[in-house]
């Protein structure tokens, strides 16, 4: 299976339309910044490294048609292109990251044409896409050295080729263990409130081959009590200098599981998702998101009482004293996460 | 609303039809063992104490016909249609109990005419049913005193009314909180694969007028982690002589979350849930349902690609360590469970 969840192609970016998966592989069209928005709140197009390229591929679709000779009503265009974007998931660090770096690349520019600079943010973008390509391998590379034959390895969401260009962070660490011909067993949680595990992790674990059991999020603890799960696995939305790790729902819980059990707990990220602005997880604004995600089931038939409440929030922050080891495409990096992070990353 | 889960009456059980909650509340009528079984297997009846209910109205359903003359001609049929209907779940130590003791009825009475027998076996259903009102609102009343004025509680599947009879064992302890006065919030777990919490919990917590907030379950421990609960409360399927307490898949994940966070944790459940012949919990038959039931969404539409493998356990087993009390109709049982279950219930 050769699948792409990203590309740029014909002046548009063709998505893998994640909503429709597992019933059926189908691609969506973005020529405008309006669709990517939508598809992007819509989570027709999620995973961390996968809404940075997109983010930054919808910068330029946001300034292409700039006609004005200015470069400072460029820049304000640019700006507002930027913000506009950044506001449709608001937990998304590599969303923003993606779109700041292209937008970084009018600093440079200043002595050059506007269309020069519409190119040059064209060419950052196809360049985010090809190094996420390559961090992926990287990630999958380091973090393979700690997968064991015979491991059973916990997984929570979609960390997978679907959350990246087209080869996944926890996934890609899965990847790259069986092409090393290493034996195991994945179990993947559904991912309550919107199935990532089970409609998309299953869904390409499945098409690669790998040996892959869904699980409810609630069945995880008795599986580790039952001596059932050798590690657990998780990709990051956002890391903060300590390593505090923000990431779906339910990926602070199996940690805290892992440290009740004794189970060693990883997460696999590229460097981009680090936010070294932030000196600790607390600091992580929370997305909380529409209450119908839950009250009815993937928005076809009422499962709560009409008028129900509900908290929906969709990430959790785990502390850096629940984590084994973080994986990120510059190497594996292990506590004290505050002097190892800054030894990497500063 | 006075609403009533089982009933006997015009020589059938009416039973509400769980599985069609929260959209409707319908009623489905069994005249036989066979029926029952199914609504037993299905879901449309659940919940300990309204297994146990249901099961000896079973029995009698099973045996009323019956045209023989010979006692052990009788003693068969009761022992066949016994251990059918105990087949139906193999985790309900309620349903056995409501089974054994109409079943028991037989024993002391070798001198009367079967007809006489078969009018015992229904009184004694009959007497499960009007003792379960008692023992949920005794329960309650002991329960009550555990919560205090601004409590945030969080609960998982059901373990209401629509579990009971009338009044419920963890959701009886609210409802007699509330008819006290006390002021109170409470958190459903939606408790998948069968959603009992999001469909049942809150339906029957809003008709009562109690605030009440859907939560995945993922998002339990980070509801914990921002102290916004102070104390859980679930049921029990089965308790073992050391406390050691089988529930919902999902409990035994609250229980450790709620011990990482140091939140009580309590267990609500009348005495014939204890099964004294059990000394703890590893000796406990786990029930593995469907896959279907966790691949699509209540048998509508598939979320997880075809053919995928699944684990679906319906309980786990809390060990004792992670209880900070057993709730029961004779009182409140707290560490050392083994010696004070003993004086308790021996």
């Amino acid at each position: 299976m050769k699948l792409k969840t990203i590309e740029w192609g014909e002046g548009r970016i063709k998505l893998v339309d994640q909503t429709k998966l597992p019933q059926s592989l189908e691609y969506i069209y973005i020529k405008n910044i309006k669709d990517l928005y939508s598809a992007i709140q819509k989570l027709q197009v999620r995973g961390a490294p996968a809404l940075g390229a997109a983010g930054a591929l919808g910068v330029y679709l946001g300034i292409r048609d700039f006609k004005g000779k200015s470069f400072s009503g460029f820049r304000k265009k640019l700006n507002s292109v930027a913000a506009y974007l950044a506001a449709s998931r608001p937990t998304a660090r590599n969303l923003f990251w993606g779109i700041e770096r292209v937008c970084k690349v009018t600093l440079k520019s200043k002595v050059i044409s506007i269309e020069q600079i519409k190119r040059l943010i064209l060419k950052e973008a196809l360049d985010i896409i090809s190094e996420d390509r390559e961090s992926c391998r990287k990630i999958g590379e380091y973090g393979a050295g700690l997968i064991k034959n015979g491991d059973r390895i916990l997984t929570i969401c979609n960390a997978g080729i679907l959350a990246t260009i087209d080869y996944g962070t926890a996934l890609g660490v899965i990847y790259r263990a069986q092409e090393k011909g290493k034996k195991f067993k994945v179990y993947a949680c559904e991912t309550r409130p919107l199935l990532q595990g089970s409609r998309l992790t299953a869904w390409e674990l499945k098409k690669k081959g790998v040996d892959v059991t869904i699980i409810c999020d609630n069945m995880a603890a008795a599986l580790m009590k039952d001596k059932k799960i050798d590690r657990v696995i998780t990709g990051a939305d956002r890391i903060a200098l300590n390593g505090d790790s923000a990431n779906k729902i339910g990926t602070y819980n199996l940690a805290v599981l892992s440290k009740y059990h004794r189970i060693p707990f990883y997460i696999a990220a590229p460097a981009s998702t680090f936010d070294l602005s932030l000196q600790q997880g607390s600091g992580i604004i929370i997305e909380e998101r529409d209450s119908e995600e839950v009250t009815s089931l993937l928005s076809e038939r009422a499962i709560a009482p009409f008028g129900a409440k509900v908290f929906n929030p969709a990430f959790d922050v785990t502390e850096n004293s629940l984590i084994t080891a973080i994986i990120t495409d510059l190497g594996v990096i292990k506590p004290p996460y505050l002097k190892n992070i800054r030894k990497l990353l500063c």
